[in-house]
């Protein structure tokens, strides 16, 4: 018998529950403000945009939140999502580590937004709602949600972020393939993105904006977001609740390391907060790493202040590391990293120094991704890649300091329709990305001044 | 606890033979000819293309062969392939049919294939081989090919059929991304390619006979084949096998119905010939379904008798449903499918009537490809599309006969590298393609007069 190299869960070790990292925090987050008052919002304030269940998640401080037995059924068709020992990547990399790859490409739209996308369109559907709308930058959001609706019997309307839009043209098929309605953002549809010119490049700022301002607009919408908010993060925690018991199987007593990549934060959170249950609540000691890209350096760069989510200010007010709301990212192809926040429980925890940020350069990620792909055989998408490199720096670094650590790398899905970005990485047309300092204050000084 | 969708094996379960169907069939499929002498082909005539463990399992009637240790652990890293309870696809189709789908885009190049490449790069590898040379039609063997080569540190150079080429730039570089090298064929680089003009859309027999030319002038390289060989097929039985067992997790005592495409035999071969055995040995009586594009009809419309199966007649003569060799399919969407021949070993059971044929056009495959999508949240393979919507045809006859069969569907491959193929599908642009009786005789009078 060869020794196991994918670790999965019998029926009854899923997690039934998600877990709201909320309940163990030792400081509790800031509240968001609204974004004409500068008070608290209360769940009025959002009740225009979003149904009273995941309101209610949103502010939630209970620990364990029960998963619908609706949205179980259909997390059972792909979860739970393997844990791969990536023995092929280890034996190449020559260093005593052993890394484990949790794999969210193997769901319906090849990434982990699916985890949210389900209950999100389930909890509208109980409440009557039968069109969402949405923003998409890489497309995989866009790509979840609109196969939520289709199971649920919903309209999906997204508004894809320009530069994606223009550029991956298979993305926008597949999100039709699944019965979606994709929009180039800026969109002549919407005020907000009339404010810029047809031929912008966009940004997951003002793509936000142009769905928000239709949901506001129609009785019978709501608006979906797909990373950011509480709610989000709290459905992706199915993520690290099934490494942590994976691991377990894989015969660990813990981990060491645990990398995820960060663009809106919940790939990252779904994966980490749950060891960061283990160690805030159990004394374990894992180093949690979130990466992001040098282009787009919200946490490494950017200031831990009020800000809006979208670039019209259309959003309550959130706490969070931010590039400030009119931060126009550079085409990097890692679109779903180009967001000028954090969600704001992902930079609580950064700011609390429980959780470590770091940026890294598309062309050492994509390096990392090649590696990889020939190895293990995976096609990571370029945002994973970011997780990829930083673990591949991590066991390096091990071997030099001579120790053996166990890493636990958050791959959020595959790369199959980013493979023009690979293309170019192969070419070696790819340089250096980082955001340059004046690019940066300039972004800084839109932040607004709030006083608390 | 809600229903399982999905089911797989424990570590113990894993097959660690191939299971070869030879040894079981009530009469011995004829053998494969010398392209010059008309003679029986011995294991000496095959040396220039294949090392001697792949000869051997070529003509092997042993029944169970085993897996080689190196190799199964690196199915290890993929395999068993889900087998997932369509529940979702089963709800809006409205029949009783209770249908299992086997998905084998899991695998690290999104389809079957890597359970050929993997062992064929290792017998190649332990007898010094470090150059294999292949063809790919849609692109999906080539990528397997490829990675197989990365994870044994070979070269892997590849014909990719020139339409196939032109239109997926996007697969060429999955194949480079995993290090392989990819030529349009016709090239310029051999006499079989530069017998055609050089825009020439190609055929798998022209990129064929290509790979075959250059492999037997390196003394260091060899040619690997992705289906029609025995040995091809042998590899794949890993599909059924498994199958088999998990559907007896599934608490179904057998399948009525297994449903496969056909374009080499491969995928088709791996997935039913373990359902076969159980009807030769077992006494059981599933019905095994063979679907093929109405535009390359060859197990419907074709010859059964002697033909090459390349192009320019390098390969041995093999007994076989075929449409002639200097056939050129329509440029139809499922690549793969493309062939103008059918595996030997298919080809014989077919023809024995323990295998049924069907021929459906591709309008009707999509259809049930956006269907699937939209509910089971997968895309399957323009290729794979075709099992899908005899399945669809099934389900629905069964129903009005007041039937609730247990259909088997082999889902061979992911398709969001065909995104352009949906693309065309969705907005009305893809029409009939049978295949005209004139074309069909024209190319039927290209088959050899042999005389066994």
């Amino acid at each position: 018998m060869t020794k196991p190299m994918t670790f999965t869960l019998s029926e009854d070790e899923r997690p039934t529950s998600w877990y709201n990292i909320v309940a163990d925090l030792p400081v509790p987050p800031p509240p968001p403000l609204h974004p004409g008052t500068h008070q608290p919002v209360g769940p009025d304030d959002l009740s225009a945009l979003f149904p009273p269940e995941l309101i209610a998640q949103e502010v939630s401080t209970e620990r364990w939140i029960e998963i619908p037995e609706a949205v179980q059924e259909i997390y059972a068709q792909y979860r739970p999502a393997p844990l791969i020992r990536a023995r092929k990547w280890e034996e190449k990399l020559g260093t005593g580590a052993r890394i484990y790859v949790k794999y969210e490409g193997v769901s319906p739209a090849g990434s982990h937004k699916v985890n949210t996308s389900v209950p999100q369109a389930y909890y509208n559907k109980i409440n009557g709602i039968n069109r969402l709308t949405t923003e998409t930058g890489a497309g995989q959001w866009g790509t979840a949600l609109a196969y939520a609706c289709s199971l649920f019997d919903m309209e999906c309307e997204v508004w894809q972020v320009g530069h994606s839009f223009d550029t991956k043209p298979q993305r926008r098929t597949l999100i039709e393939v699944f019965g979606g309605k994709v929009h180039r953002s800026p969109s002549r549809m919407t005020e907000s993105g009339k404010a810029f010119p047809e031929d912008h490049p966009g940004s997951l700022g003002i793509a936000i904006s142009e769905a928000v301002e239709l949901a506001a607009q129609d009785e019978g919408a709501k608006y979906a977001l797909g990373s950011v908010l509480n709610h989000v993060l709290l459905h992706q925690t199915v993520i690290g609740q099934e490494a942590v018991l994976q691991l377990a199987k894989a015969g660990e007593s813990g981990a060491d390391l645990v990398i995820g990549c960060a663009g809106g934060g919940s790939n990252l959170a779904g994966l980490i907060f749950p060891f960061l249950r283990e160690n805030l609540v159990e004394g374990k000691t894992a180093r949690l790493v979130a990466v992001e890209p040098a282009s787009c350096p919200t946490m490494t760069r950017g200031q831990y202040a009020y800000d809006f989510g979208d670039t019209a200010g259309l959003t309550p007010l959130m706490k969070m590391y931010t590039l400030g709301h009119d931060f126009v990212p550079s085409k990097i192809h890692a679109g779903g990293l180009r967001y000028h926040g954090m969600a704001p429980l992902v930079s609580h925890v950064v700011h609390e120094g429980l959780v470590e940020a770091v940026a890294l350069e598309q062309d050492e990620c994509f390096a990392a991704a090649v590696e990889f792909a020939r190895t293990q055989g995976i096609v990571a998408a370029p945002e994973s890649a970011h997780a990829l490199a930083q673990a591949r720096r991590e066991a390096l670094a091990a071997k030099e300091a001579g120790t053996e650590p166990v890493i636990v790398v958050g791959l959020s899905g595959y790369g199959l329709l980013e493979l023009g970005a690979f293309d170019s990485y192969l070419k070696g047309n790819m340089s250096g990305d980082s955001l340059s300092d004046e690019d940066l204050a300039a972004s800084l000084a839109g932040i607004p001044e709030i006083r608390v």
